[in-house]
């Protein structure tokens, strides 16, 4: 990667300090896989995080998170609703259908890949009950999405009512949910399980970590079965004290949410400093989908601006935890120069 | 966990300080997945170290890492011969099911969790080639075994001219395949390609490292699909550099192989103090099954030993690479004093 | 089912009288499984028909038939390209997924449920070739069309020449290939394996069969593997034939053709009363989708006529080999007169 | 088949009038897939049969109504205990990985291919309940066994206590069922729930019928997904009417006990003709395991008897609902005389 400055991929950045010296602390002796002392605290710190009793175990991608979460909510038989530009449907090289044994996706639209809940009421709607069509068992929606909107509580709770109704699992991908926290000011409770969230996929890679996430099971009784198949799917580390130290040096002092105020706060600068008019989405994480020419991108780049071309005539933005805010500055007054 | 010297298990102990530095120098800035500097290289590193061209790809389990194997070489299908004490039949959860898609596991029994050549010939002139029954495609021997065994190289070669007379995949679970290397004193190319072997699951995390082994395809053209399955298990971490990282650091200067003499070189100072008439099995790793009353279990426990109860009547004592020389021969002597 | 004149399903109807007196020239003591001589001849007649080597397996069904075949083109992390109305999709209960290990089917629009190969390509174009977006592996479409519409040779030859080029298998869903072949007057080759197609579910059940479908493939080679997945699938009858005499009954003299001719000639003749504006959809097979109201329905239904409520305002009429054209001229000019 | 008198096997035998003239009375229009009078008629039936509420579902093969149980037993995470002579294990081409996502099967040894409850007892107390070691989900047992045993009802609740004492289901491979009831001369109730079974595949094909099986639950909760999964695996027939009907007129005026009682008649005179010295296992249904030479068997052959080459040093007779006792008494004659 050549010298300049980075917008490219939040999972390029750095990993925060706090946790880099987790893992010192975690290199003592200690009873293997989940026996661990870190391990066996997790349970406790992220019940008190969310407010209630859940189950914690960690796993070392968003993938198998998501996965874990959707097969333990779906049987093989059954099928999964979310967006048509989720990354379980886009990025996940078809992992959904692995841990599922073959469950389907069913897709639905939806501006800045938010489902609403009327989209899943049509969808369900023209289901027949019958055997000879796949029947929904589960809803899966990405928070702060994957075009960087957050859901607020309140949206949250409108699809987890109609999850209910329906008799679906909710499952949320929240491999930013640290920012969608942050900018909506919501608690976790409040953006998860007191809105009918089942199972969280809740990122921390991205937030400054190296290669833990938490898969939160509100209803710990989910979490059995759901240990079965980690350990299954060849993820049960046997060092799982250092991915566990992780975690917790993650959630003391609130570092997830400060380091996630901090990368909200660069793209809110870069979005402020770009302009309404180039925003393809509202800016509510550490996203930006910014509409420029092939000519336009070449200067920013040849002004050591590091980014992602998105589609044609746009490109992403992507912010961390410890953005140089000068930097953003700079690129803020480069865009607004084009 | 208590205070006391322990012979739990290699999972238990430490990482090495060398793995521990690399972590610090991968936390740079660099392309995402296995797009880094780090993981770029391990082709050619581990090319290097097997004397002819492979293809080298991290993962954080050697489950993970047999299955990838195992599911490259076995159809749905197919089944995969191997000792009823395997690891991937006893210890997997079930794993290679999962990642080979439902194909069987077809069990032979041997001393040692040792598989012979005649044992393999006599099950597969059982098997009639209708599509009735479920045809081998692979067999999977690990070196060392699960008892502590090492193969060598004339032994895998005899297993590998089998294999190829069939037509059958070969893999190697090479947890503990340093500790092979040491003991007999055969080169990796000796061990493995020269042999016959097509897949070596190369551990590290039992021999100093965090969470990263090395998934080695002999024939490089087998790892395309591969890593799409790795990819599609939800293995394909984000910041992989962590991983690569310890992989070199693990194979530069031959650490790998100092480690795991130092291992088997206390267990060897064990086997010489517990007495031949006590050893269920030959040593020739880093374990030893030993022969013991509970009460005399009881009683090195108040010594403040620590080691795992294999079987009624039987201890299990693993040595680590950074074990402590006066403990081995302070257990030694107690042993030997029982 | 209440009295009054049926055109409400093809798999409704009777099965014709050489079928019936096939199962009892079977009913001979016979090798079992495939063993059998129907079976043993089944190649060599299909070939014949096909005017090249064929592998032609019996299979109860057409789903099974469908997925076998995708199987054998498709692996667990590939994907299959259909139609999003296609038969597979919609009503086979997640078959294709049970049977590929979890592939993913990408699906595409196009009227009455015909896929165009730019639809193709502009699918394809948009896949990144990584590791984390899924790699499409196999097209299938069906002719005759869910719709009642009927590939040319010349259209599915643009779809195989776009299938080659992308490396790609391609699959003809023929539950009703007999009605299409009828429709355009080419033969069995020209649809198939002239214009690129690998594999063909050849569907006999809605034609005047019981229970038995032919699943065809034009590289023999591909069918080994499909034998064992059709046996692991327990879709391998001990009392194979009685499937394959049904088999062999429809091809000899052509009755498969005479009675689709039969069929598309009832739907020609209704089409024709029925009038061009009420067509949803071109009639090019045995299916008629007809715009209709509530009441309408209810007063065709009134008078005995019995068909499928396919969707708001729109309803199904089907005709079957064996349909009366005095029933058929009785419905015409009653929706004539509605 | 040359000619001579078949022993062969019961697979090769005819389908008895009644089920060919039940065929031609289901050549009705009737509605698609199980909705048809003779397919609703099935609960209903086989509740009687079985004094007891049931769920009965059609399907084409004995390896389907196995699998289809067993998945519904037992999850992807899960484990099967049979025999290791079990058809499950032996000859059903893996179907068994297939059906269930890759749970095991753990076998267990005993005479006659019979299951002890002791057996069941040590195997599950060997194996840790921890997520690295698989846990059963379900026993499967046959009756008769693959040997031609019977089990009586007091052996079989004594493998269901110990089933329902752990938590497992208890499914019964019947492919053979009819004969164990002949032989031991208790009921369909006695032999199944009234002993702990929760599934029964109830096999009409060995005993006269064409393509038809029953898969029975005792608990029609499981039937549920069980119709999914049997839809998803391609076997719901589109005219099930066929299907249906064959089991009607097996069970009608117990033609299913009529037919076995013949059949195993005809294995008990074969029995005493050839004498108990060469009698592998006792002949408690249709089948003789007998000891005999190559010299022997060419010579029997030579008579134009025609059986299968079980083993060195072993042949099977099977009898089948029609044999024909004169037949019979020539070749127990013939054995005699060897």
């Amino acid at each position: 990667m050549g010298p300049g400055v980075r917008f490219f991929s939040d999972n390029a950045a750095l990993a925060c300090p706090q946790v880099m010296r987790a893992l010192g602390d975690a290199n003592r002796v200690d009873i293997p896989y989940d026996g661990d002392a870190w391990s066996q605290r997790l349970d406790a710190a992220f019940s008190t995080l969310f407010e209630t009793k859940v189950a914690a175990l960690w796993v070392a991608t968003g993938t198998a998170a998501n996965c874990l979460a959707l097969a333990a909510m779906c049987p093989p038989t059954g099928a999964v609703i979310c967006h048509r530009d989720a990354h379980i449907e886009v990025d996940e090289g078809g992992a959904p259908g692995f841990y599922t044994h073959g469950a389907k996706l069913m897709l639905l639209g939806g501006a800045g890949a938010k489902i609403a809940p009327a989209a899943i009421v049509d969808l369900c709607e023209r289901i027949r009950p019958d055997v000879h069509q796949v029947q929904p068992a589960a809803i899966s929606i990405t928070n702060a999405t994957e075009y960087g909107l957050s859901y607020r509580a309140a949206e949250v709770a409108a699809i987890g009512a109609e999850a209910k109704r329906r008799g679906l699992g909710l499952h949320m991908d929240g491999a930013r949910f640290a920012n969608a926290v942050a900018f909506t000011g919501e608690t976790p409770a409040e953006l998860t399980w007191r809105a009918g969230v089942d199972a969280l996929s809740f990122g921390f890679v991205k937030n400054g970590g190296i290669n833990a996430e938490a898969l939160i099971f509100f209803g710990p009784e989910r979490a059995t079965n759901a240990r079965r198949m980690l350990k299954r799917a060849g993820h049960l580390q046997s060092k799982g004290r250092f991915l566990a130290a992780q975690l917790l040096a993650m959630i003391e002092d609130d570092l997830w949410l400060t380091n996630a105020r901090a990368a909200n706060a660069a793209a809110a600068a870069l979005a402020e400093g770009a302009g309404q008019e180039r925003l393809v989405h509202p800016v509510e994480a550490n996203e930006l989908f910014v509409r420029m020419t092939a000519n336009e991108a070449v200067a920013l780049r040849a002004q050591g601006f590091d980014f992602y071309d998105w589609a044609p005539g746009e490109v992403r933005l992507v912010t961390s935890w410890n953005q140089d805010m000068e930097a953003v500055g700079r690129l803020a007054a480069a865009i607004a120069a084009l």
